[in-house]
């Protein structure tokens, strides 16, 4: 029998998780428990759910220890950062527990039966269901908050779904643990066995993703990973949703006031960002526009201190280690990028030292804008708007855009809004686009190549993702759902055109 | 130069319509105006737009003489039920303005800065903005409520979306009015030139499908046609979402007790429902199951002579009438599959008779089921609740599903209730599936093959696919949209989790 390694980021060695890959029968069978659970956790309704994630919370809390510490082993990233990320799943199952009570995510609506312009019309209702069964692929950057226990899986529960995790590879002893921590929480909870499933290895997801009784897939990681996934589904009989956050550079424009006022401050908040978690976030700034000039300069100047001060930061695994090596090299030998500054290089293990990279605004690529996953960032110099703006559309559609300008500065403000809102989901003034806040407008998506979907995969609105309208036409109260029903007053409705909140 | 036809389905015969199919240059350049017109669109808010729609729906109406003049000509489907059609279209396109100036559908939400269980987190705001220009491909069955006019123009365009039309070759005459109708209204509104565009033919069709500047399509149609558009989206640079209305065969259920109640009854509505428009509806049922016993054999013998009384319909164009007589001698041919009625034959153009045909609900197949768009329906009869549960089970899932039974069965609603709800968008009690109603809560989606998105293409939620989410972090009030200020409390908004309704 094939075994599942597991890998110290710290000093490359791999040792033996005690896992083993799934094979087909197990995908098979863990599915089945899964699709088994479905009519149970979708009749259960919303305010057993909401327990159910609040559980879900508590127990891995209550595992806080072995979590860490194995998560540490496996990526490297330091107990403080992953104690943090703990509390942050935590806190995202009880934000969605919260967004289950209070019950506006269902949209319910009522229509009475009346006359209309149109002649006499039906009674028509309509409310969010959920899908079914759906797989999550976690991120290896993200042990908690993007993994096993992650939004995917919180939001897809909340939404009444079972889950089936793919394990991510990078840290497979901290999945299963993250799996077990939660398994037994839902167990102790009352919850339908098959709630949550777990499965292992690349062939294992791909069968997931293949199976007919999952009904969509949320997925964080790579393009081309995404693709292949993306490639299975064209081949099901019946196509599902796939929800992939895929790829962000994530552009940083410094106006040349911002660059006058607060010069160190923002290069010491951009190298603080660009370096955190050793630059394997999602949202790292990647590109940074700074304006010509003496303000400039000294900015840039004082980022290529911090850089070459700084010590190297274990990355998360071989095949991300190599890649940043391969990446920076292709930057590198672009002739319109230069090496400003690096800092102390690390030995052993998947080590990386922080880069600071130059180039002119204007002569930006598709090249020059690849995103590094790593403690990597490119310093674009422009002069001018005209050039700014050539710059910004070189760098490819993003989760994130950041804007840093002064109070005085409001005419310029509007004007960046506008070039970078088209080419993001989130735009951040003055402010660091890494460190997501979880919260009920929170929006952590963007247009392609950043996500493939118009949906968020961070914040309460996540959830929309697992659901689907279903419309009920002169329906007897019997089979109506709770909240559609006369005189269930306890969540938003809209009912005949208008939103109608409980009397609180 | 090539000219398109106009066909006059009640004869046969085909004249020029004095109209060509528009070459890439004419293509190229009414994306290029509805690219143009995009940012003023946006930017001149939701009671802007709500003007435009209420302008669009009055020259609608003030041309309602030559738009039924002509789709009469070119649909064959009465001036009474044309008539109702363009009433509907600009009913729709006023509950569309109605819902931008409630402006419930933005989902604002405003998470204020502050201390939280995670530390401090910045100010952030959600709102949904519209997408770019869409691409929409009317149908040839409703040549006013799902094509130029219709409801994917009406809620791309409510979402400050720019919209180039693909007319239908099953009415190009009645399609270029319908543009001009509404092309003048905008103008003489003020809207940008580009706000509404037209092209014509096959090959203009997958270009605009093509074109990088198109972020959407909405399309209703064969699924055939559908996946021809959808492998050009897999070719483009960007994919962009499609939104397709597909195919849908509408189980109709009909229990014991409602049989021997209503029978007479019902078999006239169903007769109505599955005749209406020449049976040219995605909402007509396909199936109906009829209990076995003497209450089923009375409905289906009233069926009988009510088809066996009708005259002829005529179909929409050459090729519905040449897949309507395909599919039914395949139907035919299957040996479950009986002919119990048949209509009288009509003569000359595209006429069909109805027909009512019978099997066995426990043999139901994948054949047996193939949608016929035309005056067509299956009556499946079973003996038992797993012999319904086998033939509902074999019917491809659908748009809408309905049943019929007596108040005295509410546990049987509840089990049939439960055994739809999976396989349709819109589950029908004591009613028929056609005769769609335009309201805040309809759904008209449901799983695929009927559609591939989670949305609906009527009702104001349709209105969500041409727009996304976009957050703005601790963004200065200027930059921020009207509606995500502070004090702009004039439409629903949720603020640090609560929703908060405007003053009335």
């Amino acid at each position: 029998m094939s075994i599942l390694t597991t890998t110290d980021p710290r000093t490359g060695e791999t040792s033996d998780s005690g896992l083993s890959p799934s094979d087909p029968a197990v995908v098979e069978e863990v599915v089945g428990r899964a699709q088994d659970a479905f009519p149970a956790l979708r009749s259960a309704g919303r305010r057993w759910r909401a327990g159910l994630l609040d559980a879900l919370a508590s127990g891995l809390e209550g595992s806080a220890e072995v979590l860490v510490r194995e998560a540490d082993r496996e990526t490297g990233l330091g107990p403080v950062r992953l104690k943090g990320e703990l509390a942050r799943s935590a806190f995202q199952l009880r934000l969605f527990a919260e967004a289950l009570r209070e019950g506006g995510y269902l949209e319910a609506t009522i229509d009475h039966a009346g006359q209309t312009p149109l002649g006499p019309a039906p009674d028509i209702r309509r409310m969010l269901v959920p899908l079914g069964p759906v797989a999550v692929f976690g991120a290896s950057n993200f042990p908690f908050a993007f993994s096993v226990a992650g939004g995917d899986t919180a939001s897809a529960l909340a939404a009444g779904c079972p889950v089936v995790v793919k394990a991510h590879s990078s840290h497979p002893v901290t999945s299963g643990h993250s799996y077990e921590a939660l398994a037994d929480a839902a167990r102790v909870y009352g919850a339908p066995d098959g709630t949550l499933g777990i499965v292992y290895g690349t062939a294992a997801g791909a069968e997931l993703v293949a199976d007919p009784r999952i009904r969509a897939v949320g997925f964080t990681g790579s393009l081309s990973a995404a693709k292949t996934l993306m490639r299975i589904i064209d081949g099901r009989a019946q196509p599902i949703p796939f929800y992939g956050e895929l790829s962000s550079v994530n552009p940083l424009v410094i106006t040349r006031g911002a660059a006058a006022a607060r010069g160190p401050e923002i290069a010491a908040g951009l190298f603080a960002s660009f370096t955190s978690g050793a630059g394997q976030f999602c949202t790292k700034p990647g590109v940074a526009f700074v304006p010509a000039g003496e303000a400039g300069d000294g900015l840039v100047a004082e980022l290529g201190s911090l850089v070459l001060g700084a010590g190297a930061q274990v990355l998360l695994n071989a095949r991300i280690h190599t890649s940043f090596a391969e990446i920076r090299a292709r930057l590198l030998a672009e002739r319109a990028v230069t090496l400003l500054a690096s800092g102390v290089q690390g030995c052993g293990g998947f080590s990386a030292a922080p880069d600071l990279l130059g180039a002119d605004a204007e002569e930006l690529t598709e090249e020059t804008t690849e995103e590094a996953f790593g403690p990597l960032l490119v310093v674009a110099r422009y002069r001018d708007r005209a050039g700014l703006a050539r710059g910004l559309n070189a760098v490819p559609e993003s989760l994130t855009a950041t804007v840093h300008c002064e109070p005085s500065e409001t005419g310029l403000a509007t004007e960046l809004a506008a070039l970078i809102e088209d080419r993001a989901g989130r735009i951040v003034f003055n402010g660091y686009p890494t460190g997501v806040r979880v919260s009920w407008g929170q929006h952590h998506g963007g247009p392609w190549p950043a996500t493939n979907t118009l949906h968020t995969s961070v914040g309460v609105t996540a959830v929309r993702r697992f659901l689907r309208p279903l419309a009920w036409q002169d329906a007897p109260a019997a089979v109506l759902p709770e909240e559609l029903r006369e005189g269930a007053d306890d969540i938003p409705r809209r009912i005949d055109g208008r939103m109608v909140l409980p009397a609180t």
